[in-house]
């Protein structure tokens, strides 16, 4: 089987990997509507190709928050993923290394900061936090992932509850005995009572940046009205997400909700996007209406899912090839 | 078989009840053209997601020309609910109390008004009504309703003659020998002559104002003109419905129309809707929109289907712990 | 088989026809996009239905240029109805007189005009003419149109070729030896050279009305441009037709035509409509667009296709039953 | 198996051509959401058929570039014609001498520019020209392309590099080792490093006008912008093309960009366009938005692997009917 396209690796990982994974990583919440949307609207958006251009040199490289990076397309933090290869988040650090990009830890990893960190030395990395409502918890893992060198702090506001995955429920989805979420002390169980505060406000941005001199990304707004008040509290970058559609279903695809963010915040932070990424010419799409890099989440998964590392990279330079010729062949 | 959302009562519905019983709830008119529209019209509608609010606490409780409801959701009229469960609208009214909800009793029950009422007593219940061409029949009915302790009076305006049910006709569908539309003195017959009145007008809620101090809700309103001949005429709240579909295919879908309804009454009576309630999110949806509450029709009929009473109770717990969750994501 | 709806016996037909019949009556031009969207038309139009009015007595008789019909819906002209049953337009034409209405004999019958007024004597009936390269031919059956009592005179505009129905050419369509399109002194080959005259032009209207006192109909009109020439031309009546899809694929709906065309001609001659009537609401809905009567063509082929003469009357009963229905929900 | 209409033709080339030479003929670049596009975009435009007008005389015959073809239909540049016949690009030119049109031979032909213009003497032929980082071999090209009697130097503007052609690359697609790409020296590797210039740019019009007295047509042209710059450096001719969705997936389909190409350019240049006819009715259609003529690539390709020179004959004839009906139907 010839790995040609992103849609090669989703088909292996549904093919390989254990239902109860699969369906994790591809659950969206409800009907899925969002989680389709996400792709359905990025086909709904037209170029206008221009011609004869010299094109004879394309330059793909990009900086985020003054970080530079290979090409505009990162790694989104997602959970679990010894779900999806043995070595979980260290392999996923080793690819985003070796590919020159930066790669989101999710909070709930199946490896520690530490060892992600000890996997690939000198990667740019930032960390996903939740709050907790054990504040002094989720404290001491923000200073844990600023002693180890991550260089941002993306808040994910959109989870105060987890959003409803019928499939999740039906499987009854749990961590396998065998894998921890260990950065946090006790073993994580899903469908429990949640360690996450709900009650978390605009304000709790005014403790985080106490806690840390690291920049502060939020990361799930949809609306120009949340991206005022994002910069408003001081943010320095905002990340488009609808969680891949595993939170409130029938909201805006990300590359929709993008345009009104981008026009609300003026160029006053960076803004990045995730979601319904398949394609190198989803990423210019993106870059075209003002996204300053696009973060990937199950395409990722799928490499892992792959072959690990190796399988990660592939599929990164696959969306960096065809991103380089989608470049060329627009003008 | 896990009972996860609203489509698995249904699936078992389809898969255990009679065909003839399922094609009898199932059915809309001509090409069912408007009852899939109910849904779709939902599906069309999108959400603008709010972030860090704090959404600790929710309270979804609300009230109903006065009366408390644990949750904006209420039972439609459907008639002969014995299809479903030998114990029939018995069942329906012990669930309802059970979650703490209105149930709108059908003049066409298989349970008569009395054996309702000593089912569940204290139960918040209104009493739907047809016009008869026998003035007295009604009239007996309403002063039996108000008697017993129902609390509204809901007039179905959209029924002068039944609409065509292509399966029905197929089915010859009539009520099996061993239930009877009790409320009425003889036996009901569907598809033969229709003891109902198709000369109602607007001015015979005058008439049924002078036979009852009870509320009167008109049901079955799809229009800005209708809706304020409603108000003009006094009733105290308007269901926004076409009855599922089953009456003329082809007009707008209920949550379109609840648009202009609510438009046109600004405020002056409470406006409820029917039809194409599948999820937490469509109950926040029609609310956002203008309703004072929802009723679900199809729906209540697999709950019980499904286990009776119980089954109604997994039903009505499943769209309460949904628009909770929606209105928590929706911030 | 219970025949419930026209689609009913539209799967009848299909089942029980000859393939090269049944090709033959189905058959679009070109990828049958406007013979198909002259249904899909239909149901992008809702119904704004109102309610509590007095409709225990519906009127659905109409007149058409001057003569009553019991309802309106008459039959639209169409070829060889020996195809469909033995005894061809004979037993449209009783069919017809036994619902009281109108109907449009064909220049490519298999029964001569002579038959058809002797099936049904007294029956209202139009006759359908295309104008030949023989003048003189055309001349002849007008006039015996006229003395046969025919009350109408329908020009078809649109075929001055025939359009390219690629069934046809694949069957090799032509009728069996033992029809003939009587009408005409020598048997009519299809795909052969046309007999008609493809110069026909605006004037030869004029010569018609030389012809006969008849009213003249013309059918095929799409534009508000050519209802505007028709009425300054002196016609009495314009059937808004695109012949079934027949003849130029991807022209608009005819109901969407019907609308431009209603509002050039601003009553100053009566409009009709034929094509995608497949149900009562259809109908109802061209009278609200400004029709004065539809005409149905493919659907009366079905219920000849069916029982003859009995077949086309179910048709025609099961349309003005859920017609006078739809008046009645539609308030 | 009747050939009524091009379908008929993609459908046999579909059965019989080996997998690789259809999958290569067939390819569009990633989704092929352009490719199909093209088809669809035609097929949401509606005519305006008109009645009742003379068209017993209807003249097909248009000029191109002062040279008069004897419809608007001709053969659009494609490589590799030897993999769908064994005489190839000979086989092309003779069909369309045969039916008097133009016929644009690609600089990736299978049989050299003196084989082509030996096997059909006096034939309209333009020549397809992609400019090679050798200067001096795309030099030699045009020189020997208007020495053969060539009348047109098309150059190709969207091919700066191969677009990403999934299949193609599954297939690991490279000509078979008996046919080469015999107007350029070496034999050409596809998917090897390019030998063509990425940094061509407008000015180098200038460059081909100094090479060359023959007219240059610029393909590949989708926007107003870039209309304006070919028409300011000075072409004869704009040929509207994305390539047949080969290149840019997600751009517009070549008939709606043809409507801002043709406004831009304000009859400054005769404007072709290409991608997506299927039928005369399309033919009619670009005609009526702008279109001087038009080019057919596909089905040209199916036509030859249908029968050589005699299929091809066979396409171009149905078109040639059927565009000739349509213009007589619709007035």
């Amino acid at each position: 089987m010839a790995m040609v396209c992103l849609s090669d690796f989703e088909a292996h990982a549904k093919k390989y990997l254990p239902k109860i994974a699969w369906d994790y990583f591809a659950a969206g919440a409800d009907d899925c509507t969002t989680r389709d949307e996400n792709i359905l609207a990025y086909k709904r958006i037209r170029f206008r190709p221009r011609m004869l251009r010299d094109v004879s040199v394309v330059d793909i490289k990009t900086k985020i928050l003054g970080s530079e990076i290979s090409f505009p397309v990162g790694i989104a933090p997602t959970g679990f993923h010894q779900l999806a290869w043995p070595d979980g988040e260290k392999s996923t650090a080793r690819a985003a290394r070796a590919m020159d990009t930066c790669y989101i830890a999710s909070t709930y990893s199946t490896c520690t900061l530490e060892e992600i960190s000890a996997a690939a030395p000198g990667g740019l990395r930032w960390f996903q936090l939740y709050i907790h409502r054990n504040r002094a918890a989720s404290q001491q893992l923000v200073q844990r992932a600023e002693a180890l060198g991550f260089q941002g702090l993306v808040l994910t506001a959109d989870l105060p509850y987890t959003g409803k995955r019928r499939d999740d429920v039906r499987n009854g989805f749990r961590l396998p005995p065998h894998m921890k979420v260990k950065n946090l002390e006790r073993a994580f169980e899903v469908c429990k009572m949640s360690p996450l505060d709900p009650s978390v406000t605009w304000n709790d941005i005014y403790w985080l940046r106490s806690l840390t001199r690291l920049p502060i990304i939020i990361k799930g707004i949809l609306t120009r009205e949340d991206a005022e008040l994002a910069v408003r509290h001081g943010v320095q970058g905002i990340i488009v997400s609808n969680h891949g559609g595993r939170q409130l279903d029938e909201g805006p695809a990300t590359i929709d909700a993008l345009v009104e963010v981008v026009e609300a915040v003026r160029g006053r932070v960076e803004v990045y996007v995730d979601g319904g990424i398949r394609k190198g010419s989803d990423v210019l799409k993106a870059l075209a209406l003002g996204a300053k890099c696009v973060f990937i989440g199950r395409p990722a998964l799928w490499g892992l899912a792959y072959k690990g590392e190796e399988g990660l990279q592939d599929v990164l330079r696959i969306l960096q090839d065809e991103f380089r010729l989608s470049m060329a062949l627009a003008g």
